[in-house]
């Protein structure tokens, strides 16, 4: 059956080079992306799970869920949370197949606390954190439309929704990207001052770019005031000099410009490198997109991507893949600036069927449009002809969701 | 202090011209929806006691919170809730100010299930739903932001965050909004049949516009599957005439397209009219934005609008007055095709005075594009100087946030 | 099968004889009567439930449950709950049979929220309380055990477990039942002020008797302390009537010995006059045992008796028996004194057989002993051959089982 | 000030000699026995917590708790826990004093994780169990007569409430408890197949005894149905021989009578040594009295002794003192067959000033009456004067409490 794809040329100019542009990144301990990091570890050892017991990936879905921040005292040298954190697990999942049951909610649980326990070095899982979990079972007609997709079809979707893809990334994009990975594996293992909740914000006016960062600072490491000061000038310098080596253009960069130094409590500093201890919560869904970045001057899809099943959840599966595609095609296609790729699914189609593929390029000047616009439509093709991959890759973990 | 407002210029095909269109909504008894509901409910709760108790809106955020799903057995004629929907209300209040305590979990107890009961008739407040609160205090260095603007100052930005909003509408999104008010407004109140938990996926194709409906059923009013069949016809019927009377583009209506007459637990038959009672979550912020859309054809904001307190929460008050912003130049100023305003916080800024305010026109061709961009300016800065308007009117209940 | 009734006679003095006699009554509003009124109240709907649906009462426990105090502030004239009461409803109930599915969390949430709203009238159940539940299904092979009982045969015990009952009643115990019932029943219809949570704590040394009384006043029922001190007054004074009328032996009463007038917070002033709102957690089985008492110098047993199931629990229906069959012998029999009947099953034995059913008497002086151990045998023997009679009154709400 | 204590001779046989005599012990993994073991580890980490930071032990209460029974799949060579255990804390504690916060959620939720880890060897903390806390602030009166105690005096009772103790102990009740010390250090650490909620029922008619046990098997270590019957065979031996070494009467010893063999899931097999794991809620308070046993022959209190604070809660600190007393005297003085100490509180009064100590002795033959009379009084009236000693040992965790 050949594939709805319709590729359309835009005249305009592309993002990078537009006047103004703002983009955000809400790193690996911010509440939101740790909801979303619980949401996908849940996902996977389901998976997992499932495909040992059953030999299938059952539905389930594990989307959604809550952290509820604690309160904590933190102090230079070392304070203490109070009041745990709550994180709520929900969704649901398949518990018993073909006369199997499988634990649900005791792997759910275990998920979920190693996640954490691997992210947050500082949380003391045995009195920090209270993991609680109401899963269900899913509705009766969603289980039927994936039942459909073990008799070695290709899954039907589960939903009429659509997923969202851009590339190739702006400047300010790659420059937020750079940062959040540099801080995350060179600086912090040298710098465990830094947590991990670190908010990028970044703003560009034409040729002028600015960072604003809010960084948590862990309390053990910081003896005293000197010490918190001294820790959020060397990250600025860090961010700088990152943002640097990225782009050509001018950067500043800001870091917990709401601290306020005469006041002890007006300053960005915690027990465990999160706000999720005391008073930001955090859910599935509400933080990055499937690329790690909010991206409020590009198309988004609002689905969220993490924790969903991956083998006919179009919300998770068409976020993937379109943004997948995007990035092949800028890469492997001469003169893109910008591209969108949009996938639409109706509830019950094939999943490799979207009821339309859409893509939409900027091209440089110059470039052989004509060419680019049957490259995307070969790429969108051979994409969705391979879409179970996309499956295989996130059970194994070596996708990433937000 | 002069505003920094930044208009530019885009060369580009409107929306409303361009070959492929995608656009959704998530009526009022969708469980994303119904998160978003409580959440504004309860700030807007919170907001009225501490004007009574205190003579100012103290420090709240309540945008979080999760809806997860309960178990029923729908059945022609009439069926049973069997597991009760759980709905947990989360985010933090100020509960003492000034020698007085503030009942705040009461208050969003009762907010909450105010709302539930007015908005979903056939949920059963008694059986059918268990509302449990973990709502917390704010972080400290949070409330001195706050605290500031008790002094007679504007109030401080409480994050570095933005709110983006558009405007015109285009004839897809028109279009989605007209049947959604009508089923609400016209259709539900004669026919009781349809439940609230409908969603509508637009998409548009050129000239023709296709609208998939999920519209749940309330079995009470099913005696049997002709009558099932007989409400999806109807409503169907009423979907088109109602498109057909905003747009002149051909429309085509899909109704439950993922229904099986085959299997009786295959149709979308409820007890309540919402799939909150078995098998869809719901989360403050993963629904429509502000203007009541989900777009991924245009800029959006992740912010969750509905729940935020709206003295200084910039996620809130930037997305509502930026959408309102855009509305108002496109209908008072001339030529405007496609205009996305964008309105950038820092936390500690007083919230009349973002760190950027930009804005990105379509002319339509011959407009005065002089003209235009300073009228976009002038609306911009008037309505910045006027930004509490917007908090009082949220308070009094009179904005839309989802 | 000829029952195992052992009768022993005691050559002890009566207890009301004795120098020193304590007992205690907690009042329907105590945190630990409401738990055990409403773990009942849900084993009577799911009872009513069972029969209607599925011809026969299936297995449940609710005999767990937990009632977290809620904050709140009383004031003279009104005050409100700050904090919502929190009330986890556990236990389990079978949940499907024979095709049939049984809604029991729903049924459990309804009759729970039924149970508090018409026993607290000053509970806004829209506010101030929050139901919850996390009721599971049993375990298999307690299932089995019950299951045989459809079968027209007895029921089977559920357990190796015993009941306890005794009569008559001494002097105290009576006075504190009379008391007790006249507050429920005649004064608080006039006297609104009076709380439910009343706690009767009972002494009696030789021939004089004290009673001791906590007896929360209803703020709007006061205006000031005033108000408060009258309403202490008046409450000892009828309590003191009602008590002298029961009782020849000297009475002194005391109201809230542990007020403190000097400071406003130190005395017994509710909203919704029960302690649960402030400050007392409740559980089932923590307050009274069957006979509306607790008896220190009586034995007892620890087994709750709210909630079990009627069919097989022996933790119910033998303390309900041992309790009616004592009180039975008391009245058919001359020259009892005291009198203890203890009843024990063995898991699996039929409910009618008890291992051994033993009663130890004293007699009065010249009664006829021999008389009273073949009376006492045949009651218990016609009792144990009727017992099903238990369960039905169980099931219509006619037995108090705290 | 003269303490008021009445001791009175009972003529009566005493229950060692009487014909039928009932009496149980939930061993250590009874879901009760660990709602009581929690409650009782957090009363003693936040009494260590406030002593160490404010130099005080402040009020709290955690004398209530619930555990809800998971769902587990137990099976020959080992299952696994399907749906977690969940725990709930409640009660409350003194969150902030003079300036300094006290961690007092993080306290409890640490101290319960580790009292479970360390009771049950084979539940998997990471996912067999949520433990989650809801613990509030007292009632401010409470508080105030608490601070009371602060200067110096003696603590003021909490409560009316009262104590009760009883020594020596009967045949049977020294047969079930040496039993249960037995099983639970000699021969589980080598025969880890027995799990430690044993339930051990006993039941003395004249010179019988028959001893009745549950014994739930941890199936990980019985590869198959011989197994299992060995172990119960093996465990029912040694019974009889501890037993035998006790007394002198006949002891017959029943294991796991519920069991079928037929049925594989008629057995008493379990994953972690539990039934708190697949069916069996459990309470603070439910289950043993302070001495370790339930005795429906002996007068008992209802007070939960765990959990509640040592300072000043009376049903915590005379049932420990009246138990411990009653041993003393019945160790120290000769001739007591059976002895009654109840102690009573009124609240407000200094907790070594009861309003009434009331003691009840059975002498043997030939006693001296008059002796034991005196020396109960004076043994009485010096363990009033050292009450605080109570206290001290309380938080050192060298009483038992369940």
């Amino acid at each position: 059956m050949v594939r709805n794809i319709a590729v359309e040329k835009l005249n305009e100019l592309p993002l990078n080079r537009q006047k103004l542009e703002l983009a955000e990144r809400k790193c690996i301990g911010h509440p939101d992306s740790l909801a979303d990091g619980i949401a996908e570890s849940i996902s996977q050892a389901l998976s997992r799970a499932y495909l040992d017991e059953c030999g299938a990936v059952l539905h389930h879905n594990t989307d959604q869920g809550e952290i509820v921040a604690g309160e904590s005292l933190p102090k230079f040298g070392g304070g203490c949370v109070t009041r745990p954190m709550y994180v709520l697990l929900t969704g649901r999942a398949t518990k018993t197949f073909d006369g199997v049951t499988i634990p649900t909610d005791a792997i759910a649980l275990e998920a979920a606390r190693n996640y954490l326990s691997n992210t947050l070095e500082f949380l003391d899982m045995n009195k920090d954190v209270i993991v609680d979990c109401r899963m269900g079972t899913g509705s009766s007609d969603l289980r039927d439309v994936f039942r459909a997709c073990e008799k070695k079809h290709l899954p039907y979707a589960n939903d009429t929704s659509f997923g969202v893809g851009h590339a190739p990334f702006s400047d300010l994009e790659n420059v937020i990207l750079a940062v959040s990975n540099h801080l995350d594996e060179v600086y912090r293992p040298k710098n465990k001052v830094i947590g991990t909740d670190i908010k990028i914000m970044g703003l560009r006016q034409e040729e002028e770019m600015n960072l604003t960062l809010c960084v948590p600072m862990v309390d053990r490491f910081c003896a005293d005031m000197n010490d918190y000061k001294e820790a959020v000038t060397r990250v600025g310098e860090e961010v700088q000099k990152v943002a640097s080596g990225i782009t050509d253009r001018r950067v500043t960069v800001d870091i917990n410009t709401g601290d306020n130094y005469e006041k002890k409590d007006a300053i960005f500093l915690t027990v465990t490198g999160t706000s999720a201890e005391m008073g930001d919560d955090g859910s599935v869904g509400r933080g990055n997109r499937a690329n790690g970045l909010i991206t409020p001057h590009r198309p988004m899809s609002m689905e969220a991507t993490s924790g969903k099943n991956p083998i006919n959840h179009i919300g998770k599966i068409y976020n993937l893949l379109s943004t997948e595609l995007a990035q092949q095609c800028a890469q492997e296609l001469d003169g893109i600036e910008d591209l969108y790729i949009r996938l639409l699914s109706q509830i019950g189609r094939p999943i490799d069927q979207p009821l339309v593929a859409g893509a939409q390029f900027v091209a440089a000047k110059g470039a052989d449009e004509a060419a680019i616009s049957r490259g995307i439509e070969e790429i969108i093709d051979a994409g969705l002809a391979d879409i179970t991959s996309i499956t295989e890759r996130v059970i194994r973990g070596e996708m990433k969701t937000f």
